[in-house]
């Protein structure tokens, strides 16, 4: 079902007595609404002032407790609208619309709302569940190939977590990303994290399971900002699954296949190689360490799988000599 | 116990891994705390200003998740730093300490926390229960007669909701109030309201109990300004129980008795008579018909009473003709 039918039909079921639209400057081309709160595009619109032009919005088109906002675009959209209807009147019903693959496989999805503040990202928010996410791939195909790129890095891991089958429909991605040959892989990335968001609404247990990948990621990501050379999360993620894969190889039982698969039918058909600033192996095990996911200081854990599809609940401690194993082993794989 | 106590034994209990104080400008001078972060007392500092001072000094307390913060003061302080809990990092604990008889009774209770916006009072905002409210009457001593009757009003609202015997003490209040006197029915109140609210945190029933007096209270209030003669809340609020118990003698059954009782008791001996422009009877009615708790527009509806200490649950619809004769009687018993 598109996007407008789907939303129509949950403004019926919602029945609120007025709908807001928020979008952003580059999104807003493609709609046909007749009024919308319009932030501009990208990251600083996260911020007090975004956020005063959406409670001024909500305010100015009379929306009471019992309005709903249809945010409408990328995380920033969706993170920054799902703040102002958690605070707005304490409270109003929201809507995402997705309208990224980061957005749809991710940052829509879950109630982490928020914006930066004082250069922290996401320092200030609230947990709000949206009413409903509605994910259309269609809108991928506004976007261009990089940003397609970022986002999959997020599907990649959820089908890592949730679907061998699907897991498989993306070793036979094209190099050239477009909506068609994303869809399924997408709802079903969707689907899954709302699923474990249901089980673990606040990151007590379960929800861990979506750092797959991330602690190697935020690791390079930082490294490579720090030797001005910087990547994208999703390229960064992409690059830190690898590792969880070596990892899941060495702790977890896997099939040590999973990583040269992973490397030569993902990894390097979609991403470039990390600046070589990025790999320096006594900054990343200092960087890992100082990871708040840590249960504690010093102590790298990390999300494995025993199979694709199969995630351990519990992160695993590694230690430093295996993390440096692992990381020529990394090395070797992209080599 | 008194409240430094009490907070000790609270911070042991949550144990958590930093705690930061919050207050104003007036209580600062009674605490004695190493740092605290401050802001100027009154109403303004529930503003994005105020916001932002309560965030930036989490900020740089290094504030993490686990940490706790202490809001002490009155209801600017708690509704203040109640919101900047509920969104730094997403949430933090807190803990109320009102130091005004209002923010006991009924401000620092409950989870309502929020800042004015646009000229709208706590327009924004989130429901963020604290993890305890620390009740100390001994505040009420540095506190100007004039507060204490303000906040008497909520008092003598929720022994009416709650409790005949703890009713018959505060209709036997001395003139001048202080802690010693008020103790008892200050505390009452304060548990009476936190157990309302564990029923009904997000206000869809039992909760709307506590709007008691209010409906014409809020007519008072706004019609008093409107005419350049404000009263305070408190104030208001004290005239609309007595519309209220006179609704209730009509048509809930209670003791007509009682109106007098509490015109002569309690209203004539803490309050002024309100300013004659305030009791415009066409103007109220109109107030009343546009207050936002109705369940439909124009259908004015009353929390009422059986008798003191017996809540009527379903607010109850009075037609227009007979809220015109309850004005009169209102009037006929205040002059």
């Amino acid at each position: 079902m598109d996007w407008k039918s789907e939303l129509n039909e949950c403004i019926s079921r919602l029945a609120p007595d007025k709908v807001v639209y928020l979008t952003d400057s580059n999104v807003v081309r493609y709609l046909d609404i007749p009024e919308a709160i319009v932030v501009p595009a990208g990251e600083p619109s996260k911020s007090i002032a975004g956020l005063e032009t959406v409670w001024q919005g909500l305010m100015r088109a009379g929306a009471t407790r019992h309005s709903l906002l249809v945010n409408i675009g990328g995380g920033v959209v969706t993170d920054l609208g799902g703040f102002a209807a958690g605070t707005y009147k304490r409270g109003v019903r929201h809507i995402n619309v997705p309208t990224t693959l980061l957005a749809m496989a991710d940052a829509a999805i879950g109630g982490k709302t928020g914006i930066d503040y004082c250069g922290l990202k996401n320092e200030i928010g609230v947990f709000k569940m949206p009413e409903r996410v509605i994910i259309d791939a269609s809108w991928l195909d506004t976007l261009p190939q990089e940003l397609l790129r970022d986002g999959l890095a997020e599907v990649v891991k959820t089908t890592m977590l949730g679907s061998a089958a699907m897991y498989d429909v993306l070793l036979d991605l094209p190099e050239r990303l477009d909506a068609d040959s994303l869809r399924g892989a997408t709802e079903f990335s969707a689907r899954f994290k709302e699923k474990v968001v249901a089980e673990d609404p606040t990151e007590q247990g379960l929800r861990r399971i979506l750092n797959l990948g991330h602690t190697a990621g935020h690791a390079f990501e930082s490294l490579a900002a720090r030797c001005g050379h910087p990547v994208s999360h999703g390229e960064a993620v992409a690059h830190g699954l690898l590792v969880t894969l070596i990892l899941s190889s060495r702790f977890a039982g896997m099939d040590p296949a999973a990583a040269g698969t992973y490397a030569s039918r993902l990894l390097r058909r979609h991403y470039s190689p990390l600046p070589a600033g990025a790999l320096d192996e006594e900054k990343l095990l200092e960087l890992m360490a100082r990871d708040k996911k840590n249960a504690r200081y010093g102590e790298v854990s990390f999300v494995l799988l025993r199979a694709i599809g199969q995630p351990i609940r519990e992160a695993v401690v590694i230690d430093k000599a295996s993390l440096c194993e692992t990381l020529r082993q990394y090395r070797s794989i992209m080599s």
